[in-house]
């Protein structure tokens, strides 16, 4: 147990983050004040030291970081706004999930009340929380990102991306983009092997995750291409094709859905 | 430079992969004849010691073991179909990519010339063929299989999934659709980043690579969750739509297209 020095932190949403984020500053030693919708939430961190608050003004006041997760920006707006007059002079990191645009609109609306105002994406599931292996990426106020980056670094490898608030939900969407896609091509893979009676984990143990992880390193490859401006060669476009028309006409034989797939043959058809 | 053993192989097809493949033949010190449409495609393998058929009959009868690589099965059978005679005793290995339909067909058209068949998926690129890094995936005929094992483990690490033809094939192309998801996925990410003048290699070796890497990681997990049957909670579901709506949103107000995404949220709004 490090005590990473005072300055108290209140975390506001105890979701399944909200709970991972209170529990890596309070393993950390670190004066941790709460608050949730549903009150009963706390009650886990509680046990471990946490204070709990009775009311958002309250945990707003407690401390001059305020760490905010909760499901979208309606439900921050729907917290926040009602206590806007309690955060002039306090840093707000708001680590819900939104578009850049909402991003860049509540650091406005943060500015105008005197507060200092981060945004945040976490690239991580709550188990990993507090490990270096979940990556949080911010953007916004750079003096309130240093000011307050050791308490920060308790949750993760954080990764500063500029002063445009909206950059760490760009970043943050992204590669949730690239997740959904990788998903969804690999249940539709786990759906097409299983229609021969192969169960999914096997496929996926033996096959699907060695070939993804040979894939993703080709990636930089390709993205240097990308930022070259190489064009693809005819006969590779062609042999893509081939094989994008092979992927639906098996899926479709073996009685699975190729939703996934036809946008990316569109794509390519196209180029 | 290792000598496998004495018999000869024919490589009918020399692309990027065909020449690939014959090249780790030749390498292994092994008896190898080559044939392509294009004939000048194969001097670099004749410098390396391959001989040159001047006919794809030629080709055939060179060799007990005939591996084929063109672009699509209608080339295979537009070059086999006028030689079928002489396939007879012979192993036809056909690594052209396919549909598991037309594997199977294919399969059913070799036995009744009385050649044993095995239908591969190649899952690697032409770089890695002749090293263990190369998965080759193999079906049908095993019997030509385990006669030629040794031979077929010259091109990379050699799976036989069962004597079903069509079950290479349809691995093969459940893995490229995962690829592809992948694929598709980081493009719309480097796109997305791109709007911000980030390179897509800067974006690509910092943040995607670890994060997809990470994810894949992930994968088993949700393979075993597949297999059991195990429901996505409700809260769950809600926090991935949020997610969706806001990557598709911000993609848009960036001005890039969503298409990838769309399908994605359209399956997960219908869960
Ligand atoms: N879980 C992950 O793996 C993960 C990973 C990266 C990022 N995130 C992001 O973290 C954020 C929280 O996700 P989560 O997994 O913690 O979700 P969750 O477990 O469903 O929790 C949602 C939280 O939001 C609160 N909430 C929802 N609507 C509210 C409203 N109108 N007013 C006040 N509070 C409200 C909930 O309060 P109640 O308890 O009262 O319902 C709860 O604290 C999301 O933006 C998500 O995208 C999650
Ligand atoms: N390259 C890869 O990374 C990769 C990876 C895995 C699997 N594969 C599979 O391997 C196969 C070959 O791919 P590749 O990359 O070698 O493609 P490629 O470089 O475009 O070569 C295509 C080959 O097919 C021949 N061909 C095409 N149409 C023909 C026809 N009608 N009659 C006779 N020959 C014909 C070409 O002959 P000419 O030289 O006369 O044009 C050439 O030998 C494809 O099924 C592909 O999906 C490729």
């Amino acid at each position: 147990m490090v005590n990473t020095g005072s300055t108290p932190v209140t975390v506001i949403g105890l979701g399944a983050m909200g709970q991972a984020l209170a529990e890596a500053f309070l393993n950390a030693g670190h004066p941790t004040t709460v608050w949730n919708r549903t009150a009963a939430r706390a009650e886990p961190l509680v046990a471990k030291g946490a204070v709990r608050a009775e009311t958002v003004a309250e945990a707003v006041t407690a401390a001059p970081l305020i760490v905010v997760c909760v499901l979208d920006y309606a439900a921050v707006h729907g917290l926040l706004d009602p206590v806007a007059d309690e955060l002039s002079g306090r840093a707000l990191v708001n680590l819900t999930n939104g578009t850049a645009q909402e991003a860049r609109t509540t650091a406005e609306w943060a500015a105008e009340l005197g507060a200092e105002y981060v945004d945040g994406g976490i690239m991580a599931i709550p188990p990993t929380i507090g490990t270096p292996a979940s990556a949080i990426l911010y953007s916004g106020s750079q003096q309130a990102f240093d000011t307050h980056s050791t308490v920060l670094d308790l949750l993760g490898t954080s990764k500063f991306l500029g002063t445009d608030a909206g950059l760490a939900a760009l970043h943050d969407l992204a590669l949730l983009g690239a997740m959904y896609g990788m998903f969804a091509g690999a249940f539709t893979a786990m759906a097409m092997v299983g229609t021969e009676k192969v169960a999914a984990a096997d496929f996926t143990d033996e096959l699907l995750v060695p070939w993804l992880n040979s894939m993703v390193a080709v990636l930089p490859l390709l993205a240097a291409e990308a930022d070259s401006g190489e064009e693809v060669s005819e006969e590779r476009k062609l042999v893509e094709r081939v094989a994008l028309t092979n992927i639906i006409d098996t899926a479709k034989a073996q009685g699975v859905a190729a939703n996934l797939v036809n946008p990316i043959q569109a794509i390519k058809d196209n180029t």
